[in-house]
C-alpha cells in the first residue's frame, strides 16, 4: 500500500512522498525495514523517531513532528479515531489455509454460503447455516439448527449451542460459550429463606436459545445462557470483553459496551448504548436504562435509571459513592473529635454542677 | 405428547380437550403450531394468552385464566416446580449422532459401558472408564485413568485432567475444567512478608485427583484444580455456575449452590447446601458451615458458622453489613450534626469564662 | 526410588531403611501398598500414621514423630520446600503417548524441534516453532508465527495466537488463551462523557502480539490479549493463576503472582516481583512498582508505589484499609454517642438560659 492511501484513507495531511510503499504499523523504535510504519501518536513514541528506521510516520496533530522529519508524515487530528482506521487496513485477521480443512466434520445438511472457511477439527452440526464469507476456525463447535450470518469470525476453542442465532459480521473469541444452560433451579434457592435436607432440588432446563445481531463481538472464555423458554438477547452492535458472564433471559439492547470480568445475572433487562466498566455484578431479575454507564467493580442491587452514572458496592449514583470514600477516609478524624467534643462536654457539665 | 399426560406429569388440574398433542413449550405470543404449549406463569404471558395460536397452556393458580380461554388449560399450584418438570419433559438434551464418532480418539485400554455417545473429534485416555448411557459431546479431553459414571453429559470442549473421578448423571458445561494444577509454591508467597530477588520460587506439584459426587453439575468455563496429595472434593447434588474457580484441596459438601464467578481459594472446607451467591470470594484455608449463605459479592476472609447468612467486603452477618450501608448513607449529615454540636460547645464554653 | 534418595533429595534426615522402595506420595491415612510415602507435615496427619499401612513417612521437623514410628521416616526442616521437591519428584506429568499423534494438524512450515510430542487433534500453525522437548496435549490450537521455547508444556484446550512468542519450561493451563484481540474502540467510550445513538463506534484491531518470558505458568480459563501494536509482555518466573484476564499493552514485570480472578485493565504496567491476591481488578494504564501486594479483592484505581502493600474498595494502603473497616464496624455506636452528646448539648444551652 502507498502511504498516499493511507493517508487519503485516515483523512490525514501528508507531507513528503506519497509514493512509498508500507506493509506493516510498527512503534517508531521497532521500525526494521523500509516498508514499515511508524506510528507516533503520543510524545514518547514521537521521541523514538529520532533513530527510526522507518520512511513513513503516522503523528497526531496533538504532537507534530518538523517537516522533513522523516520522507513522509501523515498528520491526523483524531488519533483514536485515526488508530481504528490504520489498525483495520493492516489486521491481516487471523491466519488460516481458507477453504474448507479436510479434518472438519460438517453435518451433510447443513448449509454453508459462498466463501465460507472452516477450520482443522471443527464441528458443525445438523441443519446449521453458516452465511457468506464466514470463517470459522480450527476446534470451533457449532451445534444443531444455529444460524450465523454473513462475514464472521469464529475463532478457536468457540462453542456455539444448538438454536443459536447470529447476525452478520459477528466476532466470537476463543474458547467463548454461548447457548450454554441457564443455571436455574426448583425451589428458586437463592430467594427461598430455608434450604434444609428435606428440599429436594430439580433443574429447570433451558428450552431456549440465544440471539445475538449484527456486528455484536463477545471475548474470549466468555459465556451466554440460552433462555429457559425464550432468546437470551444481545442487541446489533453491543461489544463485549473477556470473561464476561451473561445469565439466562438477559436481554441486552443495541450499542453497549460490556468490559471484562462483568457477571449479569440471569433476568437481567438492559437497555441500549450502557457502559458497563470491569468487574460489576448485576443482580437477577433487574433492570438497566439506556445509556447509563455503571463504574468498575460495582455492585448492582436495583434497577437503574437511563443516563444514570452509578458506581460502588452496593451501586449507588457515582457523586454520593464518591462522596462516602472522602468520608469514610476521615472517619478516624471524626472519631477523635467526638471523643474530643465529649470530653468537653462532661467538663461543661461538671462546672455547672459545681 | 398428549396435554392430559403433561397435566399429570405436572400434577395440574385439567380443563379442556386432554388429546391435544403438544410438542414444544413456548410463550403464548411465540405460538405458530397447534403443537405448541403455551406458557403463562405470570400476569405477562397471561395477557398474551389473548391472540396466542396454542391450543393449549400451563398457568400459576396465582394467575389463572378464565375456563374456556383456550381448548385446554393446565393450572398447576407451584409455578417453579412445574417449570422444572416441564422443561424436563421437553428437553431434548444437546443434539448428537449416537454412537462413536469415528473422528473420537479413544484408548484402546479405555473401557465404555453400553449406550456411551462419543462425539466428533473427542479424546480419551489410556484406562479411563464411562459409565453406561453417558454422553461425551465433540471436542471433549478425557485424560488418563479416569472414572466417569452413569447417564452423565460432558459438553464440548469440556477439559477432565488425569484421574478425575466423576459420579453419576454429573454435567460438564461447555469449556469447564476439572483436574487442572493447584496454584502453588514454595515458599508460600502470598503469605510471606517479604519477597525479593533472592528468593527462589518452587512449583508445588499437583499429584492428587478431583472428585465429584452423583447429580453434580459445573458450568461453562469453570476451573476445579486437583488436590496436592488427596482429592479436591465436590459432593453429590452440588450445582456450580459459569466461570467459577475451585482452589486445590477444596472440600465442597452435599447439596451446595455455587453461583457464577465465585472464587474459592485452596483448602476452603465447605459444609452441605451451602449457597453462594454471584462473584463472591472465600480467602485460603476457611472453614464455611452446613447451611450457610453468602451474599453476592461478598469477600470472605473469616470462618462462617453453619447456617449464618454473611455479605460485605469483608463479609460479616447480613443485619450488620445492611446496618453498616445505612449509617455509611447517612455519614455527610453525622459529619454536618458533629460540626453543629462542636460549634455549640464552643459557645457554652465562651459563655462560661464570661 | 529408594527412600534414601528421596531423603537426600530433600536435603532431609532419614532414620531407618534407606532400601525402601516408594513410588507414590500419599496421606498417611490413604497408603495401601508397601511402596506407597506418607507424607505427614501437620499435626493431623501425624495423627493418622498409627494405622498407616505406609512403610515409610516425610515428616517435618516441627511435628516430629517418634523413632521407629514407621521402618522409614524423613525428617525435613521447612516443609513447604520439602513439599516442592517431594511433588516435583513424584509428578508424572500429564498422561500422553509421546510422538506426533496422527491425527495433529501440523502445517508443512511449521519447525518442531528434538523431542516434541503432539497429541490428538492439536493443530499448529503455519511458519511456528516449537522448541526441544516440549509437549502440546490434545485439542491445543497454535496459530501462525508462534515461537513456543524448550520444555513447554501446552495444556488441552490452550489457544495460543498468531505471532504469540512463548519461552523456555512454559506451561498453559488447559482453555486458556493467549493471543486473543484487545478490546478496544474509538472513541473510547469508557472514558468518554456522552454516548448517543449518533456515537460511530468504531473497532480499534490488535496487529501486535504476546511476549511470555521463561518458566511463565498461564492458569487454566485465563486470557492474555495482544498488544495493538507492540506486545503484551509477561516477564520470566511470573506465574499467572486460573480465570485471569490480562489486557492489551499490559507489561508484567519477572517473577509476579498474579492469584485467581484477577482482571488487569489495558496498559497497565506492573513491576516485578508483585503479588496480586484473588479477585483483584487494576484499572487501565495504571502502575504498580517492584514488589507490591494487593490484597485480595482489592479495586485499583490509583497508581501503587513499589514497595507498598495496599488494599479494599478503593485500594489504600493497607493499615488504612484495616482502620476504615475498624471505624466502619463501630459507626452505630458512634451515631448513639453523637445523639447523646447533642443531647447533652441541649440540656447545657438550657440551663445557661434559664
Amino acid at each position: 500500500m502507498q502511504i498516499k492511501d493511507v493517508a487519503q484513507a485516515l483523512g490525514g495531511r501528508l507531507d513528503g512522498d506519497g509514493a512509498i510503499e508500507v506493509s506493516r504499523v510498527v512503534h517508531p523504535a521497532k521500525a526494521e525495514l523500509p516498508s514499515d510504519l511508524a506510528l507516533a501518536m503520543n510524545a514518547d513514541a514521537v521521541a523514538s523517531l529520532a533513530g527510526s528506521k522507518a520512511q513513513a510516520v503516522v503523528v497526531s496533530t496533538d504532537h507534530p513532528v518538523p517537516a522533513g522529519s522523516l520522507p513522509a508524515v501523515i498528520a491526523v487530528s483524531d488519533a483514536r479515531i485515526a488508530l481504528a482506521k490504520l489498525t483495520a487496513i493492516f489486521d491481516p485477521g487471523p491466519a488460516h489455509d481458507g477453504g474448507i480443512h479436510p479434518t472438519a466434520v460438517i453435518a451433510p445438511d447443513a448449509k454453508l454460503s459462498e466463501g465460507v472457511n472452516v477450520g482443522a477439527h471443527a464441528v458443525i452440526g445438523a441443519l446449521s447455516r453458516v452465511g457468506a464469507g464466514t470463517t470459522i476456525m480450527p476446534h470451533v463447535t457449532v451445534g444443531a439448527a444455529v444460524k450465523i450470518g454473513a462475514r464472521g469470525l469464529l475463532h478457536c476453542g468457540a462453542r456455539i449451542g444448538d438454536r443459536t442465532i447470529i447476525g452478520d459480521r459477528v466476532i466470537i473469541h476463543p474458547n467463548a460459550v454461548i447457548g450454554s444452560d441457564g443455571f436455574s433451579f426448583a425451589p428458586d434457592l437463592m430467594s427461598a429463606t430455608t434450604y434444609t435436607a428435606n428440599v429436594k432440588v430439580s433443574r429447570v432446563h433451558s428450552l431456549g436459545n440465544v440471539s445475538l445481531g449484527d456486528d455484536v463481538e463477545v471475548g474470549a472464555c466468555s459465556t451466554i445462557d440460552r433462555a429457559t423458554i425464550e432468546s437470551t438477547c444481545i442487541g446489533s452492535g453491543t461489544k463485549i470483553d473477556n470473561h464476561v458472564h451473561i445469565g439466562h433471559n438477559v436481554t441486552i439492547g443495541d450499542g453497549c459496551i460490556v468490559c471484562g470480568k462483568v457477571g449479569i445475572s440471569g433476568s437481567v433487562t438492559i437497555g441500549r448504548r450502557v457502559r458497563i466498566a470491569g468487574g460489576v455484578g448485576i443482580g437477577d431479575h433487574l433492570s438497566i436504562g439506556d445509556e447509563a454507564v455503571i463504574g468498575a467493580g460495582s455492585a448492582v442491587v436495583t434497577n437503574i435509571p437511563a443516563g444514570a452514572f452509578v458506581s460502588g458496592y452496593p451501586a449507588v449514583p457515582h457523586p454520593r459513592a464518591i462522596e462516602q470514600y472522602v468520608y469514610i477516609g476521615r472517619l478516624k478524624k471524626m472519631y477523635q473529635k467526638l471523643d474530643d467534643v465529649a470530653s468537653r462536654v462532661d467538663a461543661l457539665e461538671q462546672t455547672n454542677k459545681e
